[in-house]
């Protein structure tokens, strides 16, 4: 292929549909984009990150690597962003609240209605609009107040060709009944819409029968934008240069709508009769969806743009669904506590809670919710993707192939591994690492600080990044995996802790404690206590809900007094900045060990 | 230049921008669009309309008539529409019922407001669109409910560059409130919108000032539509060939955008600060300015898909001023009575009038309304677009150059004029007609049937269409001319006449009549009776109120109860269908004279 003189390394492979990984944004800070020169010059701006004899190797960082002429690159798999896997199908989210009448009226944000209306006559001579009007009346006992052209261009020979037999869309936008659609004869069977978290680092996407409020599948990728920085700080600060803004947009749009076309693909729904989008995510991610400028996100006193978005047709984000569909994003609290802590509190339902309850969302940027019906604070925590796959040797989410589940024998270090949908293992994903570390640490393997101890067995070897554990084959766990791992880990567990005792409780004091993220169906909550990510509370209290962002904005897609209650919860909570607290750093260095520095707090693990 | 085979030659015209006149609508019936061909050969359509002689002489029809090869084609003055005329500066109209707070409160379709907002701290964190919608609730104690995403892009940027100043625009849509611009600074003293009356023959808009209300200038135009056929039947036919439909649009909306471009440049007004558009025009006019098909306005039961049509945005329409800013059309009353007489009513006040009132607008579709604040009644009569000068061999509108009053010395037939703008005339308006012809009655030049008496002067002669009467140099009227003035009267008379009887009431009984039409700053009562085209009722009772449907339509504009009051006009005006009247074929014939058969009923003027 070819490319413009002085263009990067990066930018050329993101070009071939190559991302590489790129925590740093392209700083050529991270090291995490390297690239072997085979043939060529390559003119390299200065970095400290290479050591000389990687240099020698014929190394370097694509980020600040700038093509001269024709040239021979090999990008090592270790510098690859996984995107190959691409989209899979995810798990179900485990629905601790189900959506039950009872508790939210049915009310989609979307919803047809078939209507017969009579022909005009001489005596019943109203105009097209208006008998349709007073037809929706009628039937929906709601009175239009939007209705675009296009729905109008056509309505003439539309009404009679379909003998006055139409299905007309309804949607809400922002309290005001619209138009959407008018389909010829009754197709009020076939209404869809379109359900989304999009986190830092994995983009989930659910297809919902919006009459019966069934999901038709699931599906989640990596974000795009991953190789443009791999938290939101380092994406904000690419937004600010010449067509980044543009980038990142493209980026998880183009997620969301390959999923939106698998998905209605996959259950042959027509795109046209997708007429809703109902979005959580954090922030940052929000802005990005929404080509919304995210600078001012990170700068003093932190107020973004876009905390209560307005309902927006989904065309106006790119989004490819019905052309006239509509796009609700839910609504968040502050920069670092976004839509997708509000989805997940209505998810669990902790705003109605009597119990003093606890929501810890384990992703890129971790958020911890303390509260009840009372009172409701938040902090964000960076924990970084390990978690999620990503950031880590063989990490992977928890798609086919993934370990999810393992055993260490103490006698010869012989793994047992549970591998979703069976077959070859090809990665781990984080309830995986949750177990291994904890098996590490059980068999001795692994001491308190995260070094491998040095064992003399054939499992146990010196890579290049430190010694290595060895599961089977190519899949290994190496001590900067593990490093990665312990700092996410120390930064969640730390959150909460903080969170705790700025409030004056204990964790004893909390009842109940939600764990979400996208661990797929499974985790050890023993092991997630055993090295030190959760509390060490009775297994009773915790409730693993999975991506509890999407549970919540599918009830916000399926009930409007849902949404609502989005709205109320987004308003009620009180955000809590961890960076300014004074004992926040203490705490995480504390947290810096398996389980912790002070084996007090997991006396059941000790 | 180069057009298809086949091509017609009156379809290569207009490509050439060369309009035709073509009353039919290229039915080849009309006989209007008369071409000479001078090079080439032509393949005619079979057609009636052109006599041997004419045939010989190389006439065709270029409705009818295919290119097949190369050729040239003389086009004769009087089958050109005189388009090249063109957008001309129209006379204000004469504002009867001057828009006062005490009548409406003001309160234009869109409004701005500057507002100083209080800059975010740590302790006021809300988000930037909180912090807007905040300022506009204090400011105009209105929620705002719909925002599109434009204006939320770079709020961020904007609102810190003007540091935490600015100017929303809100505009009310449907009785929702929405933000239509957001700009830096204090720009709340620039806010413009447009009117128009989008008339069969005539469109004429005006620029607005939307914080005083006054009118920044007006202009006229013929509807390039016209091209396609001079009434809406032969458009609304014309709609449905392939393209048609977008051929009549862009012709309407052609000619409305050159008038805001005019109108915003003579004003030195940024297209960027006209925000809205209010628009009145006859319920097929109001279908082409949309691009709604218009078929089933003619179709029994003759419903129109629209009457009530929700503001929508003018870019919809293609109307160039802000891409976000609203047009706002007024309701119609059905197929044949639309906006324009829901507009003239709302200007004229008939529907808070005691008085028993008529108003009667002339022009290519004359409407007659009658009614009290009690009840109201209207028809349509097709008068044909005499009146407004095209159809009429020296025809022209009431612009610069036109004869508009005339007297006729008894004595020598010497004829003096009266000449919009002074200067040379270079052609005869409506009111100059009607002078001429009262005046012709008066001086025994014309007869009661329209014929011109064989009088040996000079200033009478026979020309192509039969005796004609020469006023100076080019300009005369001649026994076709008289022909088309005495329809178009007959049609207005007689349908005012019917109206009144079918209420059961006199022509002596109306206490108020307002004439409205596009005849400038000038009408003389007296004549308009003579010729038989007004009631001969004391001048009094007369009031000539220009063009009420631009009145109406910029009431409608200024007015949140103007606009609203429209809406209860158009419901409660019942349509009176002439063409089912029993007697209504008799009272046209016999006003198929001057002033008519029955002189009666013109004692006055006998």
């Amino acid at each position: 292929m070819e490319v413009a003189k002085d263009s990067t390394i990066l930018s050329a492979a993101i070009s071939a549909g190559i991302y590489l990984n790129s925590a740093c944004g392209g700083e050529g800070v991270c090291g995490r984009c390297k690239v072997v020169l085979k043939k060529g010059f390559i003119l390299d701006q200065p970095s400290g990150v290479l050591s000389a004899q990687e240099k020698s190797r014929g190394w370097h960082l694509a980020c600040i690597s700038e093509v001269q002429g024709d040239l021979e690159v090999e990008i090592p798999v270790e510098s690859r962003l996984n995107l190959e896997q691409s989209i899979y199908s995810a798990p179900e989210d485990i629905e601790l609240v189900k959506l039950k009448e009872e508790v939210f009226e049915y009310a989609p944000l979307t919803k047809k209605f078939y209507l017969e209306l009579p022909r005009p006559s001489l005596d019943d001579k109203i105009s097209d609009l208006e008998r349709l009007e007073r037809g929706i009346l009628k039937a929906a006992r709601q009175e239009v107040k939007h209705i675009g052209l296009a729905n109008l261009k056509s309505l003439g020979e539309l009404l009679r060709d379909a003998d006055w037999s139409v299905t007309v869309t309804l949607g809400r936008r922002n309290e005001v009944i619209e138009i959407i659609l008018i389909d010829a004869g009754d197709t009020s069977s076939r209404n869809f819409g379109f359900v989304f978290d999009i986190g830092t680092t994995t983009v989930t996407g659910q297809l919902v029968d919006l009459n019966s409020g069934k999901i038709l599948g699931t599906k989640a990728t990596y974000n795009k934008q991953a190789a443009f920085g791999s938290d939101v700080i380092t994406r904000i600060i690419y937004a600010k240069e010449s067509e980044g803004l543009e980038t990142l947009h493209q980026a998880v749009t183009g997620d969301m709508n390959e999923m939106i076309k698998e998905l209605t693909v996959e259950s042959s729904v027509d795109l046209n009769d997708v007429t809703c989008i109902s979005c959580a995510g954090n922030t940052t991610m929000i802005h990005l969806l929404l080509r919304v400028d995210p600078t001012y996100i990170r700068r003093e006193p932190y107020v973004p743009t876009l905390n209560f978005v307005p309902v927006l047709r989904a065309s106006e984000a790119e989004l490819r669904i019905n052309p006239r569909g509509l796009l609700a994003c839910l609504p968040g609290v502050a920069s670092y506590v976004g839509a997708d802590v509000t989805a997940g509190v209505l998810a669990c339902g902790i705003d109605k809670s009597v119990d003093l309850s606890m929501l810890i969302d384990i992703g890129t940027n971790g958020e911890v919710v303390l509260g009840n019906r009372e009172f409701l604070i938040a902090c964000a925590a960076s924990a970084g993707p390990a978690f999620e796959g990503s950031g880590v040797s063989c990490g992977m989410r928890a798609a086919k192939g993934a370990i999810q589940k393992v055993k260490i024998d103490p006698r010869d270090y012989k793994v047992s591994c549970n591998v979703i949908g069976e077959g070859e293992p090809i990665g781990i994903c984080g309830s995986g690492y949750i177990d291994l570390i904890a098996e590490m640490l059980r068999v001795g393997l692994l001491d308190k600080n995260g070094k491998i101890k040095e064992i003399k067995h054939d499992s146990v070897r010196v890579g290049e990044y430190g010694r290595e554990f060895v599961l089977s084959g190519d899949i290994v766990i190496n001590e900067a995996d593990i490093d990665n791992l312990k700092r996410a880990k120390a930064a969640i567990y730390s959150a909460a802790s903080i969170l705790v005792k700025h409030m004056g409780f204990k964790f004893s004091d909390i009842k109940k404690i939600f764990i979400a993220g996208g661990f797929g169906t499974y985790l050890d909550m023993d092991n997630a206590i055993a090295i030190g990510l959760l509390p060490a509370l009775e297994k009773e209290r915790f409730n693993f809900v999975g991506n509890s962002s999407l549970a919540g904005a599918r009830q916000a897609l399926l009930a409007k007094e849902a949404f609502e209650n989005a709205g109320k919860i987004a308003k009620k909570i009180c955000y809590f900045e961890l960076s300014v607290e004074p004992g926040y750093m203490d705490e995480y260095m504390a947290a810096l060990f398996f389980p912790h520095t002070d084996l007090s707090l997991f006396q059941k693990v000790k």
